[in-house]
Order: C-alpha cells, then sequence, then structure tokens
C-alpha cells in the first residue's frame, strides 16, 4: 500500500509521532503560495493536516512537485511531523512530494464549502461532492447505522437473508413496479422484500433481516422519496402480538441512539444536532385513533375518520411526541385495514383496524410494521376484501398451506434515518447516488 | 414472544434445566403413534427435541392437542425437562400443547431427507425444503461468510457503501444486461458495483466494500451460473499495486477459514467436509503463462497462449494446488489484456498483460480482480482499443477528470464460496430462492 494510515491516526498519536517520519496520502485540499514558502492542507478520508514546502528546508524535487500541484491532486508525502500553530497543532515538514495523479480539467465544483452549492450541480458533480467531509460525514454514518442494524439482530438471534430482487408480482398490486425484460417472461424490480421474509420465517429461519435495494415507480418528486432505496428488514416469527415486533424495533432505535452518542457524536457534532431523545419507560405508542384527537385538539387539523395521516399529520404528530413526551420517536398503532396491505392482521375484535404501527422520527414515519396474517383462509379472505385476484398471488399463497408460524415485521428506511438524524433537508442528501425520475446517472 | 428460546439453547443448558419446566416452539417433525404414548419430535431453527405424551400422565387438553397434531403442524409444548434415551439424553414430558396453526393440504415433499429430492421439486417448494437442518444449515452458513466479510474489512478501515442497482449502462458492454421500464428512460439492472465503488473510492471513501445484488442477462444452464446472485465487492484506493487488492482478499478468505474452524465446524460436520487449507506461507500466486505450462506439461491440456482458462482448466489448476502446494485456494494473475474489461490496469513493460487476478477455490473462480486503469486519458485509449464508445461511458470517464488515486478492488461470489465450501454440486442449492431462465418464483 502507498498509504499506511489514515491523517486522524497520525493526529490523534501525535504526541508519539512528534519528531519523527511520517507519510500522509490524499487530495490537496487547499494551497497556499507565499512565494518561497507554500502551505498544502492535505485531505484523506479521516481528517485533513497542513504540509509545508519550504526553499531552504524541502529538497529541489519537492519544490518542483509541489510547482505542479493543483487543487484536488492526488499526493503522498512524506516529511517530519512537527508542531505548528494548525487546528491540529502539527504540520509535516515536506521532505518527499509525489503528485499521483492530477484534474485534467478544471474542477466544476469546488470541494470545500460544496453543500452551499444547489443540490442538482452536488448531485452532478458528487465525486467532488462527496470529497467534502460534510458530505462524506453522512455516508459514514449511514455505514455505521447499517452495521448497528446488523449487529443488534444478529445479536438478538437472526440470521440474514439474501432475496431475490427480481420477482414475478408486485408487494400490493400492480402498481408501481418497474417491469424488467426477464427473457421471455414478465417480471418487476421488488418494492419490498416482504413475500421473501416471510417466506424465510415460514420456511423455518425464523427470524431474519435484510439489508437490500428496494424499487419503487412513484412519480415522487418530494424531498423525502426515492425511486431506489435501501430497505432495512426485520420478520420474526413465534411472536405473541405486534407489541413483540415494535420491541425489536425499539431495541434498535436505542441502539442507533447509543451509537451517536458514542463514535457518532463527531458528526452529529459536525451538523450541529443532539442525539435523538428516547424515554427510559420506552417509546410512546399511541392508537392512531387516539391520534386523531390529538390532531384535532391540539392542532386544529382534522383527519377523517379512518384515514391515514398525511405528511403534515405525521410532522405534528412528531412535535407532539418531541413537546408533550420527551421523544423524537413515536409509535403509531392501529391502522385502519383500507389503507394496509392485504397481508397485514385484521384484529380479532374490530376487523376494519389492525395490528400495525408506524414509527415516527422527528415527525417523519421511518418505519413500517405490523402482524402479518399467517392462517390460508384468512389470507384468502383478504385478498377478496381488497378486491385481489388470488391467482396472482399463489405463489405466495402456497407458502402458507403448510404450517405458517405467527409472525411480523417492519421494513426501514436507511436513508430517512440518517436524514432525520442530521436533520437534512433532502433525502437525496442522504444517497450517494440517488435514482429519481430525473436522475440514472451519474 | 410465544417463544423464549431455541431448542438448541435447552439442550446445551440441559443439566440446570432439568427436572425444571421448559417451552419449546416449532415444527412437528416427526410423530411416532403408540396409542397411550405419543412421542413428537419438535423442530426449530436451532434443533429437535422430543415432547412426550402419555395417558395418564398429561393432562386430557394435552391429549386431545395432540390428536389433531399433523407432520409440520406449527407447535408450542410445555412441560419438564426429563432424562431419556434419546440422542439428546432429554425430553419434554408435555403438560401443556398447543397447536397454532396447521397444514391445510398434504405436504408436496417431505422435509426430513428432502435433500434427496430433485432439484427443481426441491426449489419449486422450497419452504418445505428450508425446513431440513442440512439445508437451512447452507444459509446460516451463507450468513456467518458475509458477516465475516463486513467485520474483517471493516477491521481494515473499509467503509460500506450503498450503490445504485438502476444504471445507464452495463459495466462492459451492451450485451447481458437486463432492461428496465424507468420511466420515460432506457435502463439497464447493475451487473456489478465496478462503476459505483470505483466512483466511491475516487469519490474520497479511499476504501469501500459492498454486498448487494447483482443481475447477469446469460442465458446460461449450467450448475455454476445464477441470473442473480449476491456479489461481495471491495474497492481500495492508494494501493501500490494489485498484490495490495490480493492481499486484502487473501486476509478475508483466512478470516472464513478461521470462522469454519471455530462456529462453522459444526456445518462442515453436517456435510461431512474439511475446512479449506491455505499454506502459511500464504495462497499461491501463479501468472497464467505458467498456468498454461502447468497445464500442459502436467495434464496434457493445452491452452492457447493468449486465451482465458476454461472451467475444465480451472479445475485442474485446482487439482495441482490442492496437490502440489497443499492448498485449497490459488490465485492466477496476469490474465491477456484482451479477455479482460476495459477498465483493467495493463502491464506497464507487456501491455498485452495486466494487472488483473482470479482466485479459484477448489478448481472453481471465486473471485475476479486487480488494478483499475485510473489515467483519464490511459481509460480512453483503452476504450478505443476495445472498439467502446467513449461517449456511452462518459459519465464514468468524468469521474477520473478531477484527481482519481491509484486502485484496485475485486468481486467475489457468495453463493459460490458457500458451494464449494460445503462441495453442494449445483449454485442454486446455495442460493435460497435462485432466478434463472426458467425460475421467478417462488
Amino acid at each position: 500500500m502507498l498509504k499506511d494510515r489514515f491523517i486522524a491516526d497520525i493526529i490523534s498519536s501525535k504526541y508519539s509521532l512528534l519528531g519523527g517520519r511520517v507519510r500522509v496520502c490524499g487530495w490537496a485540499h487547499r494551497i497556499r503560495d507565499l512565494g518561497r514558502l507554500k502551505f498544502v492542507l492535505v485531505r484523506d478520508r479521516s481528517g485533513v493536516i497542513q504540509a509545508t514546502v519550504k526553499r531552504g528546508e524541502s529538497p529541489e524535487e519537492a519544490l518542483r512537485a509541489a510547482e505542479d500541484l493543483k487543487l484536488e491532486s492526488v499526493v503522498c508525502i512524506e516529511g517530519e511531523l512537527r508542531r505548528a500553530p494548525t487546528r491540529e497543532g502539527v504540520e509535516v515538514k515536506v521532505e518527499r512530494l509525489e503528485v499521483l495523479n492530477s484534474p485534467v480539467e478544471p474542477l466544476p465544483l469546488e470541494v470545500e464549502g460544496s453543500e452551499k452549492a444547489s443540490l442538482p450541480t452536488r448531485l452532478r458533480y458528487r465525486w467532488l461532492d462527496l470529497r467534502n467531509p460534510m458530505v462524506s460525514a453522512i455516508f459514514e454514518l449511514e455505514a455505521m447505522v447499517a452495521k448497528v442494524f446488523r449487529d443488534y439482530y444478529w445479536s438478538q438471534g437472526f440470521v440474514e437473508i439474501f432475496t431475490p430482487k427480481i420477482v414475478a408480482a408486485g408487494t400490493e398490486s400492480g402498481a408501481e413496479v418497474f417491469p424488467v425484460v426477464y427473457f421471455d417472461k414478465t417480471a418487476f424490480l421488488a418494492q419490498s422484500p416482504q413475500f421473501y421474509k416471510q417466506f424465510a420465517v415460514i420456511a423455518g429461519l425464523e427470524r431474519v433481516f435484510e439489508i437490500g435495494p428496494v424499487f419503487r415507480a412513484e412519480p415522487h418528486h418530494t424531498s423525502r422519496h426515492l425511486n431506489e432505496y435501501h430497505s432495512l428488514d426485520i420478520e420474526v416469527g413465534f411472536i405473541e402480538g405486534y407489541n413483540d415486533v415494535m420491541n425489536y424495533v425499539e431495541g434498535f432505535m436505542r441502539a442507533i441512539a447509543r451509537m451517536l452518542e458514542e463514535e457518532g457524536r463527531r458528526i452529529l457534532e459536525l451538523y450541529k444536532v443532539e442525539p435523538p431523545r428516547i424515554p427510559a419507560s420506552g417509546i410512546p405508542r399511541i392508537p392512531l385513533r387516539k391520534a386523531y384527537e390529538i390532531l384535532e385538539e391540539r392542532f386544529g387539523k382534522k383527519v377523517e375518520h379512518g384515514e391515514d395521516l398525511d405528511s403534515e399529520g405525521e410532522r405534528l404528530m412528531g412535535a407532539y411526541a418531541s413537546e408533550e413526551l420527551d421523544s423524537d420517536f413515536i409509535f403509531i398503532v392501529e391502522y385502519p385495514w383500507k389503507v394496509r396491505p392485504f397481508y397485514t392482521m385484521r384484529k380479532e375484535d374490530e376487523p376494519d383496524w389492525t395490528y400495525s404501527f408506524d414509527l415516527l422520527y422527528r415527525g417523519l414515519e421511518i418505519v413500517t410494521g405490523g402482524q402479518r396474517e399467517h392462517r390460508y383462509h384468512r389470507l384468502l379472505d383478504n385478498l377478496n376484501d381488497k378486491g385481489l385476484d388470488a391467482e396472482s398471488f399463489q405463489f405466495y399463497l402456497d407458502f402458507f398451506k403448510h404450517g405458517a408460524p405467527p409472525h411480523g415485521g417492519a421494513g426501514m428506511g436507511l436513508e430517512r434515518i440518517v436524514m432525520q438524524t442530521l436533520r437534512l433537508e433532502n433525502i437525496r442528501e442522504a444517497r450517494m447516488l440517488p435514482r429519481d425520475t430525473e436522475r440514472i446517472t451519474p
């Protein structure tokens, strides 16, 4: 390797490294030329360090190489680590400077402060935007959330699964799926691993999780929707009810909050945001019918009885949870049957309502889940009741013929969790390369 | 939860649990009816335990419930854990038996011994096939390999990325991609995250990994190919050469071997296979031109100079590595330029050969990788030389205009690693729900 350590590691070990020779590889982040003296800020994924090239101090060869340096040139620098009045308290006295590659065209976007450019420009030149530490931090956090997800569910006895993304039918109806030309067959991109995570539970794996892409052919132009995103999915068998599923979701949210208070702290500080609050008594669970009352009484917002919340309703319930319950999260539970998919289990005593929930995080839905109908004949009834054709779901119904345990699960939006944590304005900021109605490149 | 612990946990704690009451939930795996006495083997993901219902010992209600029991009924059983002459040394004396769900149709495939049924039948009724512990073990191993992959690269400073699967162009040429109807645009399913993992490195993340689905529209009918599989991808910047990439691949293989010798041992024993051998001196790295000689001299197999190895050639080189080098792995390095993709870096002194490698595991290619061309003008030359139209790759070329570091990487087939580890005959066995020219369901 050309590089043996990251800049942040050098800085955090500076007291033992001072006076010794270090090697730094990265990009020329900022260049200040004072004639005989040249300061180069070198940036890598982990941080920035100052390198100083000085006539009379640095060798002739390094001086010449420094002349060729442009912003965003790729460099490796070797030299003594010494004290200096920089933010890091140190700098590298350049003894060797190698330019590995240099821009062949002017930069269409400045890396420093790229977050202030327009979002379309940033996404167009995303490889430059991402070099901005404010931006790369978003994706480091995304990776950390994914890691917390897997570690938490692994610790709870869940098995990771890898389900097909090429499917024969949409999860709900024919709409909002992308067709794929698959040999001589009609196929679609999976909107969710819903059917197949249920499959895995019924097939005896009992507790499963998956992180994978999902595809939604909705022509949305909102700041909260993507046509391709990553879904964090769980499904668990032998539940007593949907509260068991919520407990598993809550456990994950607590694990995220812990991570944010520890390793994630640096990223929160960059964005000047606080870690999420979760009451010691647990995330509040409020029936939708109670939410109707709260919205009307507190905010004067009327929601038709039996209807879903719109985004304003979610936002207001988020405000209520924050102000009244001291919580950044709130579960809304028992959604009406008519707004939930056919595989949802209906309440035994009130079949117009379901054992389902959404989790709002700072007023945005980030999780949806519930108990599923596992009884074959009830599932048929549910399909009928929704006016869906049982035949097109036969491959799915088949799973339920030979002993399906009671089960439930949840799907969580990775990008939305990151977006709400850092209080980003647009979900596209939390997706490295977003796909929407306008974008299939870069 | 209906279930507080897995059967294997009960058995492994049997000495402290003996004489106490336990609760077991799972499927009725085997039922033996001796009139007054009924033995039920209950199976869950982790193991099997005997439950005994006996007239005069078990309550009337449990006796009645046991009458309704069918093979693969979903049950929860409570009772005293006591010594018994079973393989586990214990059984549950049934005090309560609850049937949660029962098959509504006869079983089209017997769970016990399902591995002996034909593969098409097994795949057709995969939810029953998977309940066979021989089969579920494959997917537990797959999850463990994925975990080892992430843990290893995370420990090496790699960041997880989530790249788009909807893309504007194939990684190599227009062939062998599945078209997607994406709003008013022509789009394809990604054959590999190749372009986007390079993007992430160039965009400053430096070292990245991803596990995700890849899609190959090859109308193959072989036991080694799938049209959708999961790829383990890495890409790393600031390499000195392709040996750095091989070192990272080798580190992962060693981590897999360690896992197989420890937690994975049980699964290897089920399949009566040994963990893979890796020489202490490292996985051998043999130039393809040397492999030509070995194949001809040792096996009488002639490969045209400058051609790729076919599957027989790979198999024979695997045999050579096993017999002569005491290794289940062998790197073949320096493939000809004409058989590698345009983004491969050509050897500086021999431009007809490349800084590329394949890793064979027991005679099957499981990894392909190499150093990539990071210099903009060289990339243009490479495209030209391959007769490819630079325009259709412009969005990719753009990444290289503003300072791309030297980098390389590898893509590894998750299912192939599992297949070779357990010496499975068909890669479909290592994919929960394979997609091929005939199958888009279940």
